[in-house]
């Protein structure tokens, strides 16, 4: 390594994190997620973190998704709950359809007849909603349909898929990158 | 969508994902993880489920990091701690240092002062040893020092990272989309 800076890691401090007033103020970026019967309240804090990190604008809990505020959630969340903006909303039909009107592309995560590679994949103009569905049969049919792009992580294993939270994350920090580059 | 292949999910034989024999004889990726003193059974096992996907050769399990089997483990592995090839190592700088001798080139996830950006790291000719730490304290000093690189992975928001598991499937899937295309 480079002997000008001596190695250590940085404190708290150094790393220029807001606070939650601070990050309420602060822009997002033109992305959302939505959390469709997603089960484990562990997976949903998990997904509430990364949104943290990456200054999404909101996340949808729809369907059985569960909801702040519980023990769990703050526990995987680690208070992610209390800066990112978010809601629940029982049916996610109506409120796709009207951030499609709107003019939001819709991309979800599954494995379909019509997916595209995370790797191959040509991002539609921003903003986007990204949507996540339950850990073992995925994104529901009718969202399905209502999606302009479906997206697959590559996966060379046994297993079916990648745990919700990691593959959220993994499809987040791509979106951001794309935003922010 | 396109209208030429109907809209639907692929079933699990659709995916093509290997049985365990078949995986544990099918060819690796030059990519090694070494978790060392990772606290979480949920985190170890759900980065033994992303080490499956990705076709990492070995996960190396160092200091108190808990090693399978355990049914805290295989609940988020789903069974991967059985096609993974994975190793308890009790002290893993001997580990690193017979790595770094025999070619394998060594990049801890990390916040330092000498940090590079995921975003913009060359990467160095494989083969690669990742590195995660401890969920509160990061990976330890003696580790760092014996990295030939420290990657960070932008982050925007209040906390101070991502959950391990999240961030460990965010640069293991960097790598692997750069050891594969």
């Amino acid at each position: 390594m480079p002997e000008k800076n001596p190695l250590r890691k940085l404190s708290p401090d150094e790393l220029g994190r807001l606070s939650v007033e601070a990050y309420r103020a602060a822009p997002k970026l033109p992305l959302r997620l939505l959390l469709d019967n997603v089960r484990s309240r562990y997976n949903v804090g998990s997904l509430l973190r990364s949104a943290d990190a990456f200054r999404v604008e909101k996340v949808y809990l729809s369907g059985y998704t569960p909801a702040p505020p519980h023990p769990e959630i703050h526990r995987s969340a680690l208070g992610a709950e209390e800066s990112v903006d978010w809601e629940a909303c029982p049916d996610p039909l109506p409120l796709v359809e009207e951030l499609r009107r709107t003019g939001w592309k819709v991309i979800s995560l599954e494995h379909t007849t019509q997916s595209i590679s995370l790797w191959d994949m040509e991002w539609l103009p921003p903003p986007w909603l990204l949507i996540l569905g339950n850990e073992l049969i995925g994104v529901q049919d009718a969202l399905l349909a209502q999606s302009d792009m479906i997206v697959e992580i590559p996966q060379f294993g046994t297993k079916h898929s990648l745990n919700v939270a990691v593959a959220g994350g993994i499809i987040l920090h791509e979106a951001v990158r794309r935003l922010m580059k």
